[in-house]
């Protein structure tokens, strides 16, 4: 099963944006507030001012051994503790997509650690992957984090160890909204 | 860039339906004609008994050396004298999609040599995937095939072949149309 989401930016919201900074690209109109919803055909979309759309989906670099590593540390979202959370979309470059599988592999993990680094803030940050490319949508993916106020500085060594890695080399658009709950 | 396409069955369409059998699982309401045409947020679809929708969309097993055997052998799509086609709409179970990367790959290519098999029929046998599981289409994917006549008996060797393999125990619905360019 495939899950789509929409994280819509608007006046009114169960998110209090704290911060909307474009990290790279063209950032994303200013809100007060955003709201995560599910995606269904004959549902209406609440108002808003700009709604981003992504698919929960499969693992496309994730090895067996790394799940396993994963799943061990890791706990579901909406802890409640974890009154803060960031919305981080990102668009990689044509040459990032037209690289081979073993090719984008190799960056995202043997070059870049990308899964290893994740590790090593479980359980504090959770996160969730939402794939947006195939959608049509501005941006390739949405990655969501949620973790309580005692780990928002965690969070920021997160975000600086991935945005130098030889993988963000491949990022052309890149948004950081953080956000809180009401 | 990720282009998507949309394959709509009705009463009329460049490609005439020679025959659309349910291989496994549910079928499609049978038609009469093909349309294949590009989706954009801002056009109509055109009347239609059933539509499937599908991305161009990156590679997820490839790697850089079956790439470059593959780009040596293949022609684009619409050769003057490939007036047949097929459209193959695939749905692989919740199994399969719960494997990590390294599974997958693992049953894609080295037990069941789907590239390899593919490579087989090139440049006779054109083909082209679309992504749809991310979409919440009915179907993972939609493979779409063009060849000549003569070369008809190869393609029906083909999908024996695939369907034969490990791969194929994950593949939960597929449904097997023919057509002819009218």
């Amino acid at each position: 099963m495939h899950d789509r989401f929409a994280f819509a930016g608007g006046e009114a919201g169960k998110w209090e944006i704290l911060s909307l900074r474009a990290i790279r690209g063209r950032g994303l109109e200013p809100v007060r507030s955003l709201t995560v919803h599910p995606v269904a055909d004959n549902l209406a979309m609440p108002p808003a001012v700009w709604v981003l759309t992504g698919a929960m989906s499969n693992l496309r670099y994730t090895t067996r051994n790394e799940v396993t590593g994963l799943r061990a540390k890791q706990e579901p979202l909406g802890r409640p503790g974890a009154r803060l959370a960031a919305l981080i979309p990102i668009k990689k470059s044509k040459a990032w997509w037209e690289l081979a599988q073993d090719e984008r592999r190799a960056i995202f993990e043997e070059q870049s650690h990308h899964t290893a680094i994740g590790l090593d803030y479980l359980p504090s940050i959770g996160r969730q992957l939402y794939h947006a490319r195939d959608l049509g949508e501005p941006f390739d993916f949405l990655t969501w984090f949620e973790f309580s106020p005692e780990h928002a500085s965690a969070f920021d060594d997160l975000l600086s160890r991935l945005r130098a890695t030889p993988e963000w080399a491949f990022v052309e658009r890149e948004v950081d909204i953080r956000l809180r709950l009401t």
